[in-house]
C-alpha cells in the first residue's frame, strides 16, 4: 500500500499500525476523547464509520454505535445489514433509529414534500437524530467517520463561497455547548483510500455503493478537483485542511459564535434552535403533512 | 459569444460593450484610476495586456505601455513584435526594457544560475522592473492584465497553502506606498475566454503561445481545477474571488501590513526591500556571476 502523502509504502501490518497511530495522534493532539468518555459512533455502514468504530476499539476505547435508517430503498437496507453484522460479530451495542418507523417519512419522499434537496434533508435529519440519541442515551461525545477527503472537500466548498459562518465552525472537535453534545472526527488524518484499505485488510464488510441520492452532488465535484491537485502535489489536501486549522480557522470564529449565542429550545422537541420550532420538526411536519402547521420559512433555515 | 457566468449570449457589438462596461465598472467600484493619472500598462504581448491597454483607451484614458524583454528565445521575440506592432499601429508610446541588454541575463539561464524556478525569477524581475520604470518615468499607476481566471487561480493557490501574507495583499488595487507605485488590475471582472474573444473581435494580433517555461506550473493545475468547478457551476470563479474580497480579505491584512512596515531602501538600486540588497539585485548578481558578492540567503527571500 503506497501512501504518496507520506512518500512511503507499507506492508499490511504496518499499514494497520499507521492507521491506528494516525487516529491516536488526532485524538491526542486535538483533545478529542478522554478514557472515561461514553462514546457514540454515528454508523452508516460505509467504510469510514465502520473503520473509525473498529479503530477506536483497537486503540482501547469503548464505544457504542448508532445506525440511522434513512429509508433510501435497497441502499439503506444493505447499509443497515452491514452495520448490524459488524456489531453482532463483535458483540457491540448498536442503537437503531428508523426514520420511516419512528418519524413517519423517508429521505426521498420527505425531501420532496419539504422541497429540500435530499442531501440537505438527510444531513439535517442525521445531525438532529445523532444529537438527540446522544442526549437521551447519556453519551459524552458523538464520533463521526469524516475523513481527510471529506473535510478538505467541505472546506473547499466553504472557501469557494466564502461561507464565513461555516468556516468558523468547520472544526475536527466541536465542544459540548448549548445542548449540543461534543462531536469529534478522529479520521481527519486519513484519506478515503486509506479507510477503504483499512476495512479490506481488517476483513470488514462495508457498503461500497455511493448513496444513490448523492449523484451530481457538488461535494463530489469538489473532491474531484482536489484529487486532481493531490495527484500533481501529494500532501496538498493535508496541507489545505491542517493549514486552515493552524492559520485561518480562528479568523472566522466570531460569526460562528454569534450564531451559537442566539439558540433557544425547540417548542416541540427541546433541541437547540435559533427559532421557535427546530428545522427537523419543521421538516417532519412538511414531510408527513402534519395537520398542525407551524411558522415556516424562517430566513436562512429552510 | 455565450457567457455562461452571465447566463447570456452576445453579438459582437454588445460583447465589446460588455467588456468595456465590466472594465469601467471595476475601475469605478474599486477606485482604480483617476482621469488625470499617468498610466503605465505592463504589456507582455499576450491577449490580456493588449486587451487592457486597448480597453483603457476605448474608455477614454491615456496610457503608455512597458514591454519587458525576458530573453526567452523565440517566444520573447514574437511577444515583443506583437507589443510593438500594437503600439505602432495606434501611435502609442511603448517603453522597452530588455533584461539581456540592460541587466546582462535572460530568464532561462539567470534562473538556473540563481537556482530559482523560472516563474519565480521572472515574476520577481517583472515586479521590480515595472516598479522601477514607473518611478523613473513619473507614472502614477501601473496597470496589469490579470484577469478573473488569473486572480481566482492565484487565490486558490494561496488558500490551498493558507499563505496568510499573500492572502493579505491579493487585492485588485494596491495603493502607492513605501516607494511602490499604485498597481491596479482592471480585468478582474473578465475571464480569459472573454479577453481572447475581445482581441479577436477587435483585430488585435497577440501572442497565442503559452510561455514555454511555464509548462507544468502549478498555477495551470489550479486553473484546470477551477475550470472543472466552473463547468459544474457557472459563476463559481467570480463568486470565489469577489466573495474573498467582500468577506475574507480583510481578515488577512495584519500580516501583509506588518511586512510592509519593515521595508528600507536597497543599497544597490534604492528599491524598497526588507533586507539590505533587494531580491532583484541579488538575482542579477547570481545570474551574471558578478564579482561583488552580497549577503545571500536571507530567510524567505530567495
Amino acid at each position: 500500500m503506497d501512501v504518496r502523502r507520506h512518500n512511503a509504502n507499507f506492508c499490511a501490518e504496518h499499514f494497520l499500525k499507521l492507521c491506528r497511530d494516525q487516529v491516536a495522534k488526532a485524538i491526542k493532539e486535538l483533545d478529542m476523547l478522554r478514557p472515561e468518555d461514553r462514546i457514540l459512533v454515528a454508523v452508516s455502514g460505509g467504510k469510514d464509520s465502520l473503520a473509525v468504530w473498529d479503530l477506536l476499539l483497537e486503540i482501547g476505547y469503548q464505544a457504542d454505535g448508532l445506525y440511522l435508517g434513512l429509508g433510501i430503498g435497497g441502499y439503506s437496507d444493505a447499509s443497515g445489514d452491514m452495520a448490524r453484522a459488524f456489531a453482532t460479530e463483535r458483540g457491540l451495542h448498536l442503537v437503531e433509529v428508523d426514520l420511516p418507523t419512528d418519524h413517519g417519512f423517508d429521505i426521498p419522499s420527505g425531501a420532496k414534500a419539504a422541497k429540500r434537496v435530499p442531501c440537505s434533508a438527510c444531513g439535517l435529519s442525521k445531525r438532529h437524530l445523532f444529537d438527540e440519541a446522544a442526549r437521551e442515551g447519556g453519551y459524552d461525545v458523538v464520533v463521526t467517520g469524516h475523513n481527510l477527503d471529506d473535510e478538505a472537500a467541505v472546506l473547499f466548498g466553504n472557501v469557494l463561497h466564502w461561507q464565513t459562518d461555516y468556516l468558523g465552525r468547520q472544526l475536527p472537535v466541536l465542544p459540548a455547548r448549548n445542548g449540543f453534545p461534543k462531536k469529534v472526527k478522529p479520521l481527519v488524518r486519513l484519506g478515503e483510500r486509506e479507510t477503504a484499505a483499512y476495512c479490506v485488510l481488517r476483513g470488514i464488510d462495508y457498503q461500497v455503493e455511493e448513496c444513490p441520492m448523492a449523484d451530481g452532488n457538488k461535494h463530489l465535484g469538489y473532491k474531484d478537483a482536489l484529487n486532481a491537485i493531490e495527484v500533481q502535489s501529494p500532501g496538498s489536501k493535508h496541507d489545505f485542511y491542517f493549514g486552515f486549522l493552524a492559520r485561518a480557522s480562528e479568523r472566522f470564529t466570531p460569526e460562528a459564535e454569534s450564531e451559537q449565542e442566539a439558540l433557544g429550545a425547540c417548542s416541540r422537541c427541546g433541541a437547540p434552535t435559533p427559532g421557535e420550532v427546530c428545522a427537523f420538526c419543521r421538516l417532519v411536519e412538511r414531510a408527513t403533512g402534519s395537520a398542525v402547521p407551524v411558522a415556516l420559512g424562517r430566513k436562512g433555515d429552510r
